[in-house]
């Protein structure tokens, strides 16, 4: 590391004021900028206010005309909403965030709760399985989600219909936690409304969506990253090939999370997805204690550290290596770390010319760290 | 290796007689004379008939009295019974016996054949599972077995009612080899009877029991190492938690050779035995290709090496260990080998010791090298 790069570090602090936590929601609410963007952003800048303050011209720097920041109008509203559903926001580096998702490159740097956010703090599994489950999936997923919160396990499931509902039902009594896809004020769907309720006053209700926004498919991929990243370990209880189980149990994998699946026979379309992952070295799952007994037993660096600062790298502006950056990318997604080495230049040059490429709408960032050209 | 331990080097080939295939049978056949035994007499003696007219002298001096080897008359009893059934001797170390049991320490020595020795030559799989599989089972093992068929494979299985009957009829056209428990002319269960025909007439039914007996529990689980030890995969298709299945899957362990299993849901309890060995890392089937994937690519060394002869090693006649070796062993089994080791004896020590106390039933060779105090 230069000495340039050293005089670069100052670790980037939680929102401590009420303005603070304004200009965060504002930064993030901003076009084009995401939760890796919006870390970036806060690295280079020392601060959201600074970062907003930027922005504009980083966008016009990039070609795109008319760039606005987020009203602040809009944030007004989305507080306002949150306070009449008495939401509560987590903030990425603050004590009540959830340490587990620290870890993840594409962490949401906020969040919005409703409920008790202490069960935040307590070991999560996740269950997640199809929509349109078998009654046996169903019962097996009452039973393990049941066995799991007795054990002290809280239940993490994103309210859908089949075994994301019978998981929560079931743990209703020892602490569940509902990530909802769209914001967590909007129920979906509404059948689930009582449930959704319930959980709220006996549980948790999360969500990195802004308040009030409709659930659109695009939301369920980034919402199933928060389901695992929150959670020790995913258990997929019924899932068929090529379904969103699958990937959830993928993006699980990605962030270092145990996968475990139900297994059901080959006859039985409904298990072919859980017999999939157990063939790929799942951990096939009987009962709860199978679950437990899976878990790493050294969870001290991931779970019981304190809260983290959002990370601080040597950023210093470099020359433009769009072209280049340009060059190397495909529509195929390829690592931050490998395009790094490929490009031979340090993550500080490259990061700045990453963030006006996807700000300039050119390049997409993936969970995982992946980057590819904009389709 | 000293020099007296490599002029004692003899390798014992098969029997070329008519005598001498006679020898070797009245020996097997005689009292307290296991595989284990058999092998390392005929080892120590160069040929049978030296073993045999060494015997009585041998459980003499180890205190057993009026031990007689088998009468010649049992011999020709079974050599005619064997003509009237069309049966054939496979000896080990011949160009007819199964290459695969070679490598087994318990290998039998001389195998009963009615049908297509040639069947021995192929690439087997077996197939085992539950006699009272459902009919999912059954359609499983059908489909796995008629599928493995077509890719050239030879379905080894135990002539038992439920998956080893669904297993055995998909496979009569590609071909399929029955490991019976009794003698190779006893069919049991006598529902089987045309099976079994069948399988003598397009397959091969193998038996290391002598001609005409009737089977018992303790033939089947020798039985089933043979169905292991003649494949390179065993697929477990429907068993039960603590099934005859399961022992069979772990003598497979023990033989190196793959074990696979067909998953269940945890509801059902039939699959309960199959679901416990995917957890231990058996591999999960859903199809053929599942199975045929599992297996080990190289099987040169295993498979395709020419007949080897009987393993020969240096044997001294060694002092009396009786004392030291009983003192060391208990009713758990242990290795051999750990008791050579423990001992610092030498093998060629510590064996011919091992044979008396065998012959005196105060030791018992168990699969594996394994070894145990006489409860």
């Amino acid at each position: 590391m230069t000495e340039e790069q050293l005089s670069s570090y100052h670790p980037t602090l939680p929102p401590t004021t009420e303005e603070d936590r304004f200009s965060w929601l504002r930064l993030l609410r901003s076009r084009k900028v995401g939760p890796a963007t919006f870390r970036r952003l806060l690295r280079e800048h020392g601060s959201a206010q600074n970062a907003l303050t930027a922005l504009p011209e980083m966008a016009r720097a990039a070609g795109i005309n008319g760039y606005e920041i987020c009203p602040p109008g809009v944030i007004e509203a989305e507080l306002k909403a949150a306070k009449a559903a008495n939401a509560r926001l987590l903030c990425l580096g603050s004590a009540d965030f959830p340490d587990a998702l620290n870890d993840l490159s594409d962490a949401p740097p906020m969040l919005w709760a409703i409920g008790d956010v202490s069960l935040l703090r307590k070991p999560c599994i996740a269950m997640v399985g199809a929509r349109n489950c078998s009654s046996l999936g169903a019962r097996m997923a009452r039973g393990l989600a049941a066995d799991l919160g007795k054990q002290g396990y809280v239940v993490v499931s994103g309210l859908a219909r089949g075994i994301d509902t019978s998981a929560h039902m079931a743990a209703l009594d020892t602490g569940t936690v509902a990530v909802m896809a769209g914001g967590v004020d909007v129920i979906y769907p509404a059948e689930n409304t009582d449930l959704a309720r319930n959980i709220a006053q006996s549980g948790l209700r999360v969500s990195e969506q802004p308040m009030g926004v409709t659930p659109q498919a695009r939301h369920f991929p980034r919402r199933n990253r928060i389901i695992s990243g929150l959670a020790r370990a995913v258990v997929v209880v019924e899932a068929a090939a090529k379904s969103g189980s699958l990937i959830t149990a993928r993006d699980a994998l990605d962030q270092g999370r145990e996968v475990l699946a139900v297994p059901g026979h080959p006859f039985d379309a409904r298990a072919a997805g859980c017999n999939l992952l157990i063939r790929d070295g799942a951990t096939l799952v009987r009962s709860a204690e199978d679950v437990v007994e899976a878990l790493p037993q050294q969870q001290a660096d991931l779970f019981e550290a304190p809260p983290a600062t959002v990370s601080a790298e040597a950023a210093p502006s470099g020359a433009a290596l769009h072209g280049e950056i340009l060059a190397r990318l495909g529509p195929s997604p390829i690592a931050e770390d490998q395009l790094i080495r490929d490009i031979a230049a340090t993550a500080g040059e490259i990061g700045p010319a990453l963030v006006d490429l996807e700000l300039d709408g050119r390049i997409q960032r993936q969970p995982g760290g992946l980057l590819s050209l904009t389709a």
